[in-house]
């Protein structure tokens, strides 16, 4: 089993790193920015929160910069998004899109909080890094485009999926389960959350 | 005395890491964020300031790295900061508060000034650097909460207080006054400043 | 014809920083900073682009602390800005302001552009990097005064015309021209697309 799903990672990374890069792409024409804008915030989207982890962690290269593809994938899709926007409305159900993001969240959260734990993190500002790495190009997105990070004023869950994913991995590994194993327990259990909230319309309560 | 004040400093450290992250509890429940995001603005307004400080100085540990009890201590706040700002606002006259602040904004300036000019910084550079260490914090929580900077749009001095000590300690450190005097002497003076200038409202002229 | 051109660069890059600054200054004048914000507005203008990319690259001593008297300069500047735009204002015409930050975007984008290559970035990722260094001390003015980006707002080509000038440095540079040549070249077209796209009004078109 574990040879397969070895081989399916780059697939879900690659559908993490688009569902990303669509939602820049979709605040970007909603603000009526020109094709580089577009590009832009798709850029940021999709890779700025593994670029705040890694300038956190001290880390190089970043991942695009070792997939330089990705990133004229972004470039070559930003100067047609519309085309792809109005294709993908046509062809995917909203439900996709929802999933894809969260198979984005879940793979990403984990892989961030592994590469914090691999750098020497206590394991605390490890799954603050899990959360980082995976929600915080959101973050970068709005503040680039003049909103409110979504992350901050939307009390549907998002940050604390991924949060509970990040633990969920940390103990896993403190019992010596295999590296895969907790990798799909994990971040499976990340985007089962994360749908369960928005389909049940659980909310993250505010502060006591 | 030396010895006794050494024995404060991580008391007044903590006072200033509190009353920061107070400030930043306070802006994310004006704004209705939930738990999370209330963590998220509370832990930036405490540690951004000085995280910025030393990705520019390509310092590591961050301090929140080394004091990761810091941090869940702060988590564990912002699960109940309703509860902490009520008791607070009881408790505590808004007095305590600025003064806390002002504690803050003080010692972080010198130590963040001693740190940059440790690491080679050139003395002018090294002020700024105090200034970001001490004053960036609220910078980050601003924009994350999606407001222009305070520290730019009031005109009461904050950022300047803080320049003014961070000069007083580099000329006694230039004349090779002892550390710990240098210390208290110029964040002593950015906390008189600072109130003073609370006092008597004073405000920091536009330019000529 | 070389050494002279050699000779030139630190007179255009020191009039690319002014318009650079000027720009941080009126900025903050339009919101009616104090003399502390006007300067942290047109220290970012001028200096963020290049930090940013030296963050990213982590490359060290950034410009700014190598040359503390810009710094200064810029600090001084800031107390007697609004005499300093009164007075532009008066003796400059407004192209001339055009012309000196078409002349920092022309230069900076290809000495960004060569750093990058020189640190080993793919050649897309490089490009990149130029227009990060030479446009995006604009883009974190815009967010610390609180508005949405010029650069992603404004369809008037600048972050284009920076990205197709680094383009031809990096095609020259493939083809092992002389590298002050190169420069020469790639940098004067930048600076005459820019122009160029003002007079005749050109616009980025939005993703198709």
């Amino acid at each position: 089993m574990f040879p397969t799903v070895i081989k399916l990672l780059p697939f879900i990374e690659a559908i993490g790193i688009i569902a990303f890069c669509v939602s820049g792409f979709i605040s970007a024409q909603q603000r009526k920015f020109d094709a580089i804008g577009v590009f832009i915030i798709g850029f940021v989207t999709a890779f700025g929160g593994g670029t705040l982890r890694d300038i956190l962690l001290d880390r190089r290269p970043f991942y695009w910069v070792q997939h330089q593809n990705y990133v004229i994938a972004i470039f070559v899709c930003s100067l047609i998004a519309g085309t792809i926007m109005d294709f993908m409305h046509r062809v995917l159900p909203r439900r996709a899109m929802l999933i894809a993001d969260a198979m984005g969240l879940g793979l990403f959260t984990i892989t961030s909080t592994a590469l914090a734990l691999d750098a020497g993190m206590p394991v605390f500002v490890a799954s603050m890094l899990g959360v980082i790495g995976a929600a915080f190009g959101g973050v970068i997105r709005d503040i680039l485009c003049g909103d409110t990070p979504l992350l901050l004023t939307d009390s549907r869950p998002y940050a604390s999926c991924a949060f509970a994913g990040a633990w969920v991995y940390i103990i896993l590994q403190k019992i010596e389960m295999n590296d895969i194993f907790s990798l799909i327990i994990s971040s499976g259990l990340i985007v089962v959350l994360r749908l369960a909230s928005i389909r049940f319309k659980w909310k993250v309560p505010a502060s006591f």
